[in-house]
């Protein structure tokens, strides 16, 4: 195996990347959503992609999110102020998304924006956007429509979700270098984040490719013994009309993938039945060596 | 003496501030140049009104600016990022100016914008700015002209002056607080800050309406046994064309003042002669109740 694309939500996918770097290094490239971008307090934050390349290196914090030790005085300060401040963002944090405004107010594309805290952090591997362009996911909820963040934090992610809208993506364009990852990848790889609000984001944009594509792909279900780690897949998989098991993981990417990795066998579609938790450095390891290997048995 | 005005650079004329808020209390208003304002890293950052928000809420800190205190990772991973940061800010100071700049976007007057974080930091006087337009401190230097930040910090404040301009204040009007402020007031005071470069982006708006006023008018000397303490001074009166001395501070005021407060005397308009160093709590609160005498005895 050599150069393979994980396409990356946030926790669950940016922990098998950091399996896949200490098998891959360099070779490894994730595209990460940004139908979680948000622009607020001045500053482009991109929660997923931050905190793939976070977790890439060894720099997330211990609360799940944000930045090892990082501090909260500008949020405070904020607040001091009067201003609501709902959604949290660490100082260096905050320093990210405001360097992040400034450089696409120059007209700097998001993957380069995105590629400056990757190299900031000295991380091997590339953290992609799927699109220069800009794709929002919004979702639909006791009768009224919020983007992303607005119903993660404050409706906190709780369904039944109505609706679920990607808003840009008909006219978005994949980069150019989301297109040549994709299209030189030994293996494409599905990471176990939220089919629908993690990884539709990015297939929205790069589906025909990966379909185009001569590589292996193959998903890894979120569902860990049957039951959602983190976040609301199960309203999202029972908006989509799936069931909460491999199955309905299998059909999500139906046509799509050529092997499924989960801790239960999907009917329809080759599984590699292995233990997908990811809790330890050696688990999301072993979790990604499995997954290439069995990419590989499939190519 | 009854309700006061003080127009105020940064460190001489905050100190004074701080000194008139122990004689006055809510009866001070603090008229604060805005000519030094800077649009950066997405903040909108008041450094003179903040400067005396944060004396007159002994929040300063020792090293002359910003908040006591105040932790700089913000610009660290900014520097991380790669960006070249010429302009300092602590977290809480960004903060502010990232607050400020939300709310000026959304509509607010500089007026009350400024107002914020008097009120976040719990200072009865109030801090205005002399209007809601923007009215912009320009240096030429070295055959080129350079806003006051960059003149300041990037050329260290190095003479020779060859022109400045105060940008916008043709067409800008005093904002309704600062004129009700001016007429209202019992004495009008302006502090030791620098003529050229802290005061009179004020008196480009105010000076009609300080003319028109019933209160007398002082100015504190910013010299000290004939010296300057801090900043450009010396190369801005020279540019101005003034001496470097009580009658060159006189002169500069040529019309608008009633009495001069130095600690050596003017040959052609009232002087207190006094110790105008600003060192300590004692020496702040003395000055500021002799200045308030001399007015009330030149009213």
């Amino acid at each position: 195996v050599a150069a393979v694309v994980l396409l990356a939500g946030g926790t669950g996918g940016a922990k098998l990347a950091r399996g896949m770097l200490d098998e891959l290094g360099s070779d490894l490239t994730v595209i990460a959503n940004t139908g979680d971008d948000i622009e607020i307090y001045g500053a482009h934050v991109c929660p997923d992609p931050d905190l793939v390349t976070f977790w890439l290196a060894d720099a997330i914090d211990s609360r799940g999110w944000g930045l090892d030790a990082d501090t909260f005085f500008a949020m405070d300060q904020l607040r001091a102020l009067g201003d609501a401040v709902w959604f949290n963002l660490g100082d260096r944090d905050l320093a990210i998304g405001l360097h992040r405004a400034q450089r696409l107010a120059d007209g700097a594309r998001l993957t380069s924006v995105i590629d400056d805290v990757r190299r900031a952090f000295g991380v091997a591997a590339r953290v992609l956007p799927p699109s220069d362009d800009q794709v929002r996911t919004y979702v639909k909820a006791r009768g009224e429509w919020r983007a992303f963040q607005d119903f993660m934090i404050r409706l906190r992610g709780r369904g039944p979700i109505e609706d679920i809208e990607y808003r840009g993506a008909s006219v978005a364009r994949p980069s150019e270098e989301a297109l040549s990852a994709v299209r030189e990848a030994s293996a494409i790889v599905i990471g176990p984040s939220n089919p629908v609000l993690s990884v539709d984001p990015i297939l929205t944009v790069l589906a025909d490719e990966i379909r185009a594509a001569a590589a292996p792909v193959v998903a890894v279900s979120p569902l860990v013994r049957g039951e959602v780690l983190k976040g609301p897949t199960a309203a999202c998989l029972e908006w989509a009309g799936r069931s909460l098991d491999s199955d309905g993981i299998a059909a999500h990417y139906e046509g799509l993938i050529d092997g499924l990795v989960a801790d239960r066998r999907a009917s329809d579609v080759p599984t590699l039945e292995t233990d997908v938790e990811l809790a330890d450095p050696e688990s999301r390891r072993r979790v990604a060596r499995a997954v290439l290997e069995f990419a590989a048995a499939l190519g």
